[in-house]
């Protein structure tokens, strides 16, 4: 079984590789580009029978820094 | 208008990354993980009226880098 797991930055901490990125595309001519935030996504190939429960583990001890990030897991 | 790109690394290419993910989460005791490949997520808020076709070309020109990854539009 599968897991993806996003990764974001928490609104309100600052992004400088979104606003990085934002800016870049100004750059190249593209108009229109109101606000960008990069993130992480992590796909993970499981053992059958692991529970969400286990990936949210997963994301508490090691894959998100939970004071600035948050995490949302999508299971298939 | 909102526009999420997935970036992923392609298959076959190495991912040291995902790969150091996995080791950690083995040794963190979590059993039965196999394969991590960690990508990126780019969230665009974007005027209203731009098309899939314009985040296209954003994403050719610079957000993947498609000799190595490969890229995913969603629009909402």
């Amino acid at each position: 079984m599968k897991a993806r797991v996003h990764v974001m930055l928490k609104d309100g901490v600052l992004d400088p590789q979104g606003e990085a990125v934002r800016h870049a595309l100004g750059g190249l001519g593209f108009a229109g580009v109101e606000k960008v935030r990069q993130g992480k996504v992590i796909e993970l190939d499981l053992a059958d029978g692991t529970t969400e429960d286990a990936v949210r583990e997963m994301c508490e001890k090691l894959l998100a820094n939970t004071v600035i990030e948050s995490y949302q897991i999508e299971m298939s």
